[in-house]
């Protein structure tokens, strides 16, 4: 019998990250839930510790001894874009955990959720706690909208709904902006998700108890504000969230192959994250925000499918661990994802 | 002879503070400049340490040994706004310093400065590093406008000068959003400033290696782009910025006591911060910004003088010190400022 490999995939999310190890033949064995290993926000030695313990994590689960290795640990992590941080990565994990795994790859979260849908590269849009759209052609090319975190981007993201949110309510009380609706709801909504009891206590939430992940959540609230209750201002949100989604596709339309558009279903984005969870009151703003402008060279996208994955993108990432490795995961992509909407 | 005291007050910035001792007689025993002050982004004991080390500083330069407690200080501290700061940052002192200061007094960094300009209230625009405007009637109700600090506010600030301008980069050279000028001169300054060589090399300006004083630096650059070379997109930029300051005076225009609008100068407004250094391309927006809405009941401001102070604000801080321990120093208030500009 030959020797029994595994394989481990992280998907690393400014949130929370998960991790799995497959067998070669596609099976998972195990399967486990930890916090964001976003190198950015963490700083890289909390991210190596975190990572180290959510392997240990899995393994205990898959009945695997801390000193068997991995064969191949492939890690997609939001704020894994850069190669020099790509390489303290794996110098850190070679340094410190010697007994995690034999190889090592590190890409940024949106490689390993195209590998889970597909061998042949395509279209990614995460909004999650922030976001990001990655395009990989077939041909390997790479093209990016996005991904540039909360101070300089996250169009689309959990994080903007919830700011969007709190400044509107803040710059409408200053009488700095006229708000595109009253605020009354928003407002009360803000005071009682961020425990809000006077005018200034936002701040420990924005600056010295700042967390991105927990500043976020208050996009839940907001989501049912705009499908239960259908408040005004929390439907323009959601409806601006769209269009800044929609963006993201027109700001790559132009770099997409012909092969990805022109295929029977039309072109398929794998939509990641919980803001697409909200896809009623962001297809409005989506659509209006995919469309091209007339001034520049954007292209029509006239068949499209939003798809999301039923599995982890972690097993994308595994499978690129492995083929980085020199080996080859068999994947049923077609079983990994199911399609939400059709255009 | 009476026993002679001593007041000291603080300017205390997002970027650097200034300290001044005076004797009651208004005359400057002492002056001394330091790092931020601003306890939100340094934390509390930081700040209290900075604090210190100002006031010996200060205390050396007046030959008054360090065991010789001053009779106030006054703290006009940019982040100072809230009761509970305060609280903290008084008793921290008592407990931690004991020898600074027999009296102590915090407010926010608005204060100081209306009282260096003026002994019965007026109008504050900050336009530093960070902005905020404040109102003080002469019956001494405050309405503010801003000063909710880079996450959640900082219109017409450098900061939001900088930000304006790399997020334009950005987002152009993502094609997400159509500049509204050509991006080249901006986006050269942008790579020459934050010392860029390639597509990431901005993320840690703006998450690990964030120093809101130094990211802010860029507007200097841009002021010079946009009054020296005349670059559309620069020139652009600070209308935009402009246009938001004149926002935060028209915010609390409904509020202003007709004492201060009908001075035979009009109302004053005392303008603090480098931004105000490019007045000459801030002017078009902010005469823009400042107009009342049809929708709203702003006020139109029909005459008005924008002040600059030739005195820190710190002796401001000295006086409202002093006031709360029940002195009074004499300031030759007249004598304190500039006018810039008359409407």
């Amino acid at each position: 019998m030959a020797e029994q490999y595994f394989y481990g995939g992280i998907e690393g999310g400014a949130t929370h990250s998960t991790i799995v190890i497959l067998k070669q033949n596609g099976s998972v064995v195990a399967t486990a839930e930890g916090p964001s290993t976003n190198p950015w926000l963490l700083g890289v030695d909390k991210c190596l510790t975190t990572i180290a313990a959510l392997v240990n994590d899995a393994k205990k689960q898959a009945n695997i001894s801390e000193d068997t290795k991995l064969k191949s640990l492939g890690m997609s992590l939001s704020g894994g874009e850069q190669k020099e941080i790509q390489m303290k990565i794996i110098s850190g994990m070679q340094d410190k955990f010697p007994n995690i795994s034999e190889n090592y790859q590190v890409c940024t979260d949106t490689y390993g959720a195209i590998e889970t849908a597909s061998a042949t590269g395509g279209l990614v849009l995460i909004a999650g706690t922030g976001s990001n759209c990655q395009l990989i052609n077939p041909d390997g090319e790479v093209f990016g909208c996005g991904g540039w975190g909360h101070m300089l981007g996250d169009g689309g993201s959990a994080f903007q709904v919830s700011m969007l949110a709190v400044r509107t309510v803040i710059e409408a009380d200053d009488n700095y902006r006229t708000p595109p609706h009253d605020i009354t709801y928003v407002k009360k909504l803000m005071q009682e998700f961020y425990n809000i009891n006077s005018r200034f206590a936002i701040l420990s939430h924005a600056y010295t108890g700042f967390d991105k992940s927990k500043f976020s959540g208050f996009c839940k609230v907001l989501a049912e504000g705009a499908i239960k209750e259908k408040d005004p201002l929390c439907c323009w949100i959601f409806h601006e969230t769209g269009k800044n989604l929609g963006n993201h596709i027109r700001g790559v339309s132009s770099k997409i192959d012909k092969m990805l558009l022109n295929k029977t279903c039309g072109l398929q984005v794998i939509c990641v994250g919980n803001v697409w969870k909200s896809w009623e009151v962001l297809k409005d703003g989506f659509l209006e925000g995919i469309k091209p402008r007339s001034s520049e060279d954007d292209v029509e996208i006239n068949k499209f499918q939003l798809i999301k994955l039923k599995e982890t993108a972690a097993v994308g990432a595994a499978s690129l661990g492995a083929r980085k490795a020199g080996h080859t995961l068999t994947l049923d992509y077609e079983a990994n994802y199911e399609v939400f909407f059709c255009k």
